[in-house]
C-alpha cells in the first residue's frame, strides 16, 4: 500500500499542498444512508481554522468544503467521497529564501533526500500541517458514523501545554468546557495560564509543546484485530502521522513502567449488569482489544519547529553551515490547533474497525 | 487486511497457539539470495527462551526453529520461508480454573467476548506472549538483510525497570554489554539493581514493569511514507503489538511536550561530508522520514499481569464479583525476554521499509 | 481494501459520478522526478470523449482534466496526483421515468440492493461508463512512466466488432492505423465494414458487441508476483473493472483448451543474443512471469445493455413484470471507446508491478 | 501486499515446494466458531490427490492434512489456521538434468531470471501444480463457511477436454455425476470418450488442454465491490493464479461479442416473489455485483507443458539452441485434478467476499 491511505474499510486518502491548489481528502467504504450536511463537515474544520485567534498563525482561510463525489441527497451513497478546501491566503515567497537551507525541527532535508528534490516545497508542501484539513473532513463523518450507530463518542483536549497540566474531573467537564477558551483546555484557570505562556514564548521568538488527550466513549467490548492489528496498534500508527506527534500512550502508559503488577492491574467488578473495572490504567485496552471502559490515549507533541530565533543549519548549495532565522506565519503552539485533529483521527480509526468487525453495516438503516 | 499480518514488502504472517502444537510465522517478500543459516536464526530464539533464569518463567522449551518452506541451499529462494517451534512443556490445568474468571490485566475477557467463546484459553491462547517467538524468527532474517545489504545494526536494551534507570553512554557500551546480565541492561551496576528488586517484588507475588530502548544504526534518510506510512507510525503499530507495551515515543517523546522549538529542535551540522544533527532530540524521524541520525524508540512495558496476589474479578458463569489468585508460572518482569523481541520487530518493520522504498533489491547479488 | 482502489505502488483511487460534479482519479505512489504536461493527459482524455463520431452517444463533453495535486513545475513531485473531469452536459430526466424498472443488462437492480437505494441513480452513477475517464488520466501518467522509464509501449485496438474479425499483421500496422479510423481497428477495410455494420445495429435500436486486444512490447522478463499476484491475475482483475468485460484471455487463451501440448508450447529460441520463443501461445506470461516476449491480452465486451428496443422487466414499487424502452443518450457499441480505457488500464497495471518488483525506481532521474 | 496472498478478509497464505518438506497454507480471518473436521478437509484433498488413475500423474502422495493451529474443539478459533501436507513421494533427479534447459511452457526460464537463479527448481518448486493442495485445503473451510452460513453451494466439473464438449443438463446433474468418472464430467457418456482421448494422446507423448465450468448457487444479490474490487474483477484474478488458466469468462463470455444487446440481455422476471433473469448471459453478475442467478465462470486450461516429445530449447550455460526431452512424472491432461482446485478457489473468493460484505458474521452461533 501506498503512504497517504489509512484505514481499510473506512478508507481514507489524503491529497494536496500547503501552497498548492488546495488539500483533500477520498473516504472509500463509507456505508450507504448516512445523513450528512455540509455544516457538519465545515463545523469541525472551523475548529481546526487558522487566523482565529492571538495564539494561532495569522494565515488567514475561510476553508470551506466542496463536497465533488459520493454524497446525494443528503445521505452518502456508498461511492467514494472526495472533499477538498482550496489554498486562498498563499505567500510562498518565504520559502524561496530558504529553499537551500533546511529549517531545524522540519521536513525540508528529508523530504529533499527522498523525492530528489521534486518535492513541492512551498508553505511545506505535503508536510504542511494544512494536509490535516483532510482529516478533519474524513473525520467529521466518521464521527456522525459512529453517533449514529453505536452512539459512540469521541472528545480530544488540551492536557497540558510548556509543562501546565490540567486534572481533569469527568468528562461531562470535559464536554463543556474544552472550547470555552482558546487553547482548548477544560479546565478555565489552567486554560488561561497557558494562553499567557504561549503568548509570552511568542515574544521571545520561541514555541511551546505540550499533551492532548483523547476519549473514546461507549465502544463494545473487542473492537481490534490482534496481533498486529491490535486497536492501539491502529491507532498509534494514525496518531503518529499527525505533524509534531513525538509519542503515544495509552491508559497508564509510560507511566506503568514504574507500577507494579497489584497497582497497575484493573479489577474486575459488575456495574449494574455490565462487566467495568474499578480503575482504568488498561485505558480501555486488553489484550488489543477494547474492553467496554473509556479508550484513553495521550499524545505529546513537540513545539513548533519554525521559531524566529536564530538557528543553525547546512546551506546545501555550498554544502557549508550557516545561521537561519526562519520566515513565515506559524503557530506558537500546535497543541489547540491539533485538538480537532486528534479528535476526528481517533474517529477515523474507531469508524474503520467498527466496520472492519461488522458492527457498523454496510447501508445504515433510513429512518422515517 | 486480518490481523495477523505485518508489513507489505517484508510481509509477516502470525500463527500459533500457547498450548496448542507450536507457534510459527510465514514471511512473504523476503528477496532471493539472502545467505542465512538456521544457526542465526536459533540464536536469536535462544535470547527470548523461557526457562534459563531465576527471573524469567520457569516454563522450560527448547524453542527448536523448524524451517518448513522458503530455503533452499543456504539462501532464501524469494518463495515464503515457513518457519516454526514447537509448544512442548505444556500444562494447561491451571487454565481450566479461571475459565470463568477472567484474569485483571489480561485478554480472557476481551477475547471470550471477540470470539464468542470459541478462542483456544489454554496458556492465553493467541494472546499469550510466546507467539512473539514467530516475531523473532522473522526478525532475525530482517537483521540480516538489513546488515547484509545497508549494514543497518538494531540494538534492543532494558533502560529501566522498576523506576531503575540506567544512563547510556554509548551504542558501544550498549553493543558489548547488553547481553552481559540477565536483565539485558548496558549499565552493570544498575543492572545488578534491577535483578535485585525483580527477585524481592517476585517473592511478594507481585512484578514489575519498564522500559526498553531500540536503536537503529546507520540507516539511510528518507526511509518511510508519510504521511500515514511514516516511519514513527509503522514502527509504533508494529511495537504495539508486543504485548503489555502501553507507550511507544521517539526521541524527546513525552519529554517534548515540555521543552521550546529552541531548545527541541536539532541544529544541522556537518559531520565531516555528512549531514547530521548536534543533537537527536528527533530520534532519528523528520516529517516521518529517517534523517540518518540514530533512530530512537522507546517502549513503556506494564508490570505482568499474572501475579500471585489475591485480585478481585467476575465468575462469569454466575455474573458475580470474586477473588482470584492466578495460577501458572509466570515471568515476574517482561522486560529482560522483550529486549530481543523489540529488536526483531524494529528490525522487521525496517526491512519493509527498505523494501518498500527500493533500497533493498529483491534479489540480493551472490557473493563468491 | 475497499473496491475503489486498484494496486500497490502506483496506487489508482476511482470517485465521481456520471451525473454529479465530476468524475476523477488520485493516484498515490507515482515516483518523483516524472515530467508530465497537462496536454499528455488531455490526448489520452480526447480520444475516450463522448459525442465525436456517429458512433458514439451524442452527450456532449469537454472532459477537460484540471489537476488538482501532486504536480510541481511539469514534474510529479511523490506526492499523491489527484485530477478531475467535469460533468456539463447533463440531463437526469430519462432516469427518473427508469427510477423504478431496471434495466436488463445494467446494473441498476444489484447497485439498489447493495447500497439500499442510496446511490445515486442518475446516468447509472458509479456504473456508467463514464468513470473510466479516470482510468484514462491516471493511464496517461502510467504510460509515460513505463515509456521514460523501461521503454515499454502499450497498444490496444479494436479485433473484432459484431463478429467481423480483423487479422493483425503487425504492431507496426496497429500503431500506425488503429486510430485512422472512427472504430479503432487497424485494418481499414475491415474498419469500414464495423463502421457501417454499427450505424445498422444503431437504426434497428440494438447494439454490438466484440473483442478489444492490447499488446505490451518491451516487458522486462520477470514482471508478475507468483502465486496470487501473477500478471495475468493482476491484469485480469483491472481489466474486468471495465464496464461490459465479459471475458478475458493471454495468448492462445480459449484456443489453447482445444490443443495439444505439442502445438501450444512455445520452443525457445535466441533472437541474437536474446532468449526468446518461435510463437507467441504464451502471450508473453509463464508460470505468471512476463518472459520477454509481446504481452497479447484478449477482452470480450457485451453489446451495450441500454438498447431502444422494448424489453422486460420488473416494476420494482408494484413488484409486476412490465415492459420498458430504455430513454437516454447511449454509445450503440462501446468497443471504439474501450479501446483508450484498455490501453490506459494495461498501462496502469504494468507500472503498478514494475515499481513493486523495483524496476522503475521512486524518483527519476533528472535529464538535464 | 506480496505475491502468496489472497482475498482480505478471508486470506489465504500459500507457502511450500514441490521437492521441499511439503506444501501448506495458512488462513487469517476464518470466522471463529465453524464446525470443521479434519475429514472434511481430507475428503477435498483426496479429489486432487495424485496417483488415482491411468490419466493422472504416477507420483504417489497420500496427502495427509497436518493442521497446525487456529483449530479447537472440533471449531475454529478465530486465530490464523495453519495446514500442511508433506511431501513423501518425491524424485528430484529429473530435474537436475534439465537445470540449464528450460522447459517450453514452463517458468523455468521466468522464474531463474526474477529470482536470480535461488529459486527452488526442484520438481517446479513454486510454480509445481502441487501447491495447489493449498488451495484446496482453504477452499475446504470456505465451502463450509458458505454452505453452515448462506446455504451458498459451488460446484465445478469438466466441460471440454481436446475439444470433446458436454452439454450440461441441470445442476442436479453436475451434482450427481461429476465425480462418476475419472475425468469428472457430468455426462458419462462424454466422460468416457474424454478418456479415451486422453489415454491416446498420453501413448503418443503429448498432452491435451479443455475448459472448467464453474457454478455458485444461491449467493446473495450484491455481492462484489466496484469497480476495481468487482465479483469478476475478484474470481479472474484468483483464477488465473491456477497453473496452466490461459481465459477466464463469466456467463456468454467471449461469445457476448458476437451477439447484439437485444440477445444478450437478459429479461427481468418474476420467479415467484423473487427477481430473477430469464436467461443468464451475466453469468450471474451485473455491474461487478451478484444478481442472485447462478454464477456462472468458464477457465480455459493449456494442455500440460511437460510432454515426452522433443522439443527446442536453449542450453542457458553455453547460450545455445538445443533438443529436451522432459523427464519426469506428469498429468496427460490437468483437467481432471484441475476441477476440485477451481472449486475451492471460487468458494476462497467468494468467502472473502461475503466476509468483506459483512452477510457472514466474525462470530458463527453455536448450534446446540
Amino acid at each position: 500500500m501506498t503512504g497517504n491511505i489509512l484505514g481499510e474499510k473506512f478508507l481514507v486518502v489524503s491529497f494536496g499542498e500547503s501552497h498548492g491548489k488546495g488539500t483533500g481528502v477520498v473516504i472509500d467504504g463509507c456505508p450507504a444512508g448516512l445523513p450528512i450536511m455540509e455544516e457538519e463537515i465545515q463545523k469541525e474544520l472551523d475548529l481546526r481554522r487558522p487566523g482565529t485567534s492571538p495564539i494561532t498563525t495569522m494565515r488567514s482561510e475561510a476553508d470551506r468544503v466542496d463536497i465533488l463525489s459520493g454524497i446525494h441527497e443528503g445521505h452518502t451513497t456508498g461511492a467514494p467521497i472526495c472533499m477538498m478546501v482550496y489554498n486562498k491566503d498563499v505567500d510562498s515567497k518565504p520559502y524561496d529564501l530558504i529553499k537551500d537551507t533546511p529549517r531545524p525541527g522540519h521536513a525540508d532535508f528529508t523530504a529533499g533526500v527522498k523525492y530528489g528534490g521534486f518535492n513541492d516545497p512551498r508553505g511545506g508542501g505535503r508536510f504542511s500541517a494544512r494536509i490535516t484539513a483532510g482529516f478533519v473532513m474524513s473525520g467529521a463523518i466518521a464521527k456522525k458514523l459512529l453517533k449514529t450507530c453505536l452512539d459512540v463518542e469521541v472528545l480530544a483536549y488540551t492536557l497540558e501545554i510548556g509543562g501546565l497540566r490540567a486534572e481533569i474531573e469527568s468528562y461531562d467537564q470535559v464536554r463543556e468546557y474544552r472550547y470555552s477558551n482558546e487553547v482548548r483546555c477544560p479546565v478555565s484557570s489552567v486554560a488561561e495560564e497557558m494562553r499567557e505562556k504561549i503568548l509570552k514564548v511568542r515574544k521571545e521568538g520561541d514555541s511551546l509543546g505540550g499533551i492532548v488527550e483523547g476519549v473514546a466513549l461507549n465502544l463494545p467490548v473487542g473492537i481490534g484485530e490482534p496481533v498486529f492489528g491490535s486497536l492501539d496498534s491502529e491507532l498509534s500508527k494514525a496518531l503518529f502521522s499527525i505533524p509534531a506527534v513525538k509519542g503515544v500512550e495509552f491508559g497508564s502508559g509510560f507511566g506503568a513502567a514504574r507500577k507494579t503488577g497489584s497497582t497497575n492491574n484493573d479489577q474486575f467488578i459488575l456495574n449494574g449488569k455490565k462487566i467495568a473495572t474499578s480503575t482504568n490504567n488498561s485505558g480501555g485496552i486488553l489484550g488489543g482489544l477494547s474492553n467496554g471502559m473509556p479508550l484513553v490515549v495521550r499524545i505529546s507533541l513537540k513545539p513548533t519547529s519554525s521559531i524566529a530565533k536564530k538557528q543553525r543549519t547546512i546551506n546545501l548549495a555550498e554544502m557549508k553551515e550557516t545561521d537561519l532565522i526562519v520566515p513565515g506565519r506559524h503557530d506558537p503552539c500546535v497543541v489547540p490547533r491539533a485538538v480537532p485533529v486528534v479528535e476526528n483521527v481517533i474517529a477515523i480509526v474507531l469508524a474503520d474497525q467498527c466496520l472492519r468487525f461488522g458492527i457498523i453495516p454496510t447501508v445504515i438503516p433510513r429512518i422515517d
